[in-house]
């Protein structure tokens, strides 16, 4: 039940539709092949959840005569009445079951001549990819993301207001969490209260919730167990999902159940803290995704807790909760202003605790702005 | 957040990953490549949700030296902690950031020996099917779904057993139905009090909630609205969700709030309930969906109302809400004991009222069962 209902203005559409199609003619690819997800949301306002039966816009490269079509199945046609097909210039195509749908998009494709290379959306599942790529043989398939990422990377104001009201609302669950998270009660208990003040805090659903208690903690994708919560837990909760404007939240802060039972969190939580803030101070314009990643990283590998870093420093975020740009060494993307990624450094000591701190933040014209404000200080909640 | 954690009988997952081997070999596939979804779940009992992180099953055809293998992020290694990996004689292979996860899959697939042909699922993402193909070249790519389908489409007695326990939760939710439909009340009102009662009633979640009232039940995927529900309005109700099984639930009735408004309503209705009767008896060992979908629909052709059943007769459910085999002309398949369907005609007065009852069946030995057994009339509600 994610159907997103929130209208998008026509000419920002338009745009975005122009650039995509620009950009695609600079990769030397003649369409894009834009199945249901977020890249579709982006460029026309909405996106079913189809996975057997097509949907699918065909995007021709700038240059090329046809208009764009998006094909979809008569029967999931009302979930595509809030596109504004005729001010976008989109032709709309049904198809009912027992047509052939991929030789729908292949005859759209070839309309202006023969292509010589498409790319379909990175979420199209082989279901759909395979039968294309049968349908249009001698012709190169290659992956829209790269050609998408570069627009969808740069956030407009608007886009960024959206995320900035995520951020707000995910500040205020976290602000709340001394009502859920209490001695006694489940990881489960806790993520259920959890999930109620997501939504009730303005959230389309909540997409992920991680408590992370005591030994939990040290993994970082653990989810939620039947964990008994207990005083001198240190507790990693990252939580976040979509707002009905579509653009997602996705915040982490670790608390403790009063006084930390282990001696050595208050000081390991010090040096995650620092890293936390030493990669949020590298963020401006013309630095780069490997710098960030390298800022959080050396005190951590300073103080000798490098290994217990495990992933990446962070994600970019939007439509998608994890999208470009990774921030992560070897991103050597120049990065400019509007581009919205999440700063998460953690620290993780197998078996017995971790800790983590992210914050989502945004690259201004001069430096950074941060869309969750919430203490970075490690929380402690009576016991 | 959907999760699941039920373990499954290991020798339950031998047994299905030995006859997914030997049917790939028996259709020329060197090797199956699994990522999640609900393949990788019937076939190891686990799967996890990541997207731009491969997770693939590595299921080298029958006949092949090499053992099956699982490659997963390092970061992720815990959704598959319940995978009996020793006894299924999985090797598991895990991979962090940097690495190459499409490389690592291709050196798996070539331990025994170059592929000619390998085959991935379905769901499988565009981001790591063109990866895996461009990393293979020479070798033919090839969906994995017509293998695994055959397999998938033919329940074990305790698939059927979880579809049975999927039927009667369902059907609870039906009975309850007057609690939550009254006039005066929106669309997605009744839709919030539904899902929650998918859930009490021992859903996972409630993956889909059609409330089509008056001119929306005519829409036959509508899903909610704010359209506030009148005294003599047609309300097609069409629910349903996985259980901490798996395995899905899908049930329409259609209600009515007092006497229908329309006129046409009780004697078009009729023709739809035998419609729908006819079709379930049908359905036997040796019939053909072909079959069952002719059957649902000549009563309604003989009423005139042909062109007002605008979508097949039904749909397997398993794993999956919707996969094979579709009830649909076409589909000659021999039916055998054990599939699972949806049977589930509709009739759409454009603009005006809808009506669609749909119950899941299995074909038994000598027959069919009806998984669903709420009454099949129109449903008189209070006004």
């Amino acid at each position: 039940m994610s159907t997103h209902a929130t209208k998008q203005d026509p000419d920002v559409l338009s745009a975005r539709l122009e650039r995509a199609s620009e950009a695609a003619a600079r990769a030397g690819i003649d369409a894009l092949l834009i199945s249901p997800g977020s890249d579709l949301r982006y460029l026309v306002g909405a996106g079913g959840e189809s996975f057997e039966r097509l949907s699918c816009l065909v995007l021709p490269a700038a240059g090329r005569d046809a208009a764009p079509a998006l094909v979809v199945p008569k029967l999931e046609e009302l979930g595509y009445a809030d596109v504004p097909a005729d001010r976008l210039g989109i032709d709309m195509v049904t198809w009912v079951d027992g047509e052939n749908p991929h030789g729908i998009v292949t005859d759209l494709v070839h309309r202006d001549g023969a292509p010589g290379r498409v790319a379909v959306a990175d979420v199209m599942p082989a279901l759909h990819t395979i039968p294309l790529r049968d349908a249009m043989p001698g012709v190169e398939q290659v992956l829209a993301g790269p050609v998408l990422r570069e627009l969808r990377m740069r956030k407009d104001s608007a886009e960024i207001e959206a995320l900035r009201r995520a951020g707000a609302a995910i500040d205020r669950v976290h602000a709340r969490m001394g009502e859920f998270l209490k001695v006694g009660r489940t990881e489960a208990e806790v993520g259920a209260d959890i999930g109620e003040a997501i939504v009730a805090e303005g959230h389309l659903e909540a997409e992920f919730i991680i408590v992370g208690s005591g030994p939990n903690g040290a993994s970082p994708h653990h989810a939620l167990s039947d964990r008994v919560i207990q005083a001198g837990d240190v507790v990693v909760v990252d939580i976040g999902g979509p707002l009905p404007n579509g653009y997602n939240s996705d915040c982490t802060r670790t608390y403790s159940l009063g006084e930390p039972a282990r001696p050595d969190v208050r000081e390991t939580y010090a040096i995650l803290q620092s890293a936390q803030r030493a990669a949020v101070d590298a963020v401006r314009p013309g630095a780069t995704p490997a710098t960030i990643d390298a800022a959080a990283r050396e005190p951590i590998a300073a103080a000798g807790f490098g290994e217990y870093f495990v992933h990446r420093t962070g994600h970019g975020i939007g439509l998608d909760v994890h999208e470009e740009p990774y921030v992560m060494g070897g991103n050597e993307l120049t990065l400019e202003p509007g581009v919205a990624f999440s700063i998460e450094p953690g620290i993780y000591q197998q078996g017995h605790w971790g800790a983590r701190i992210e914050d989502i933040v945004v690259v201004t014209d001069d430096g950074v702005e941060s869309l969750n404000n919430q203490p970075h200080e490690l929380v402690v909640l009576p016991a």
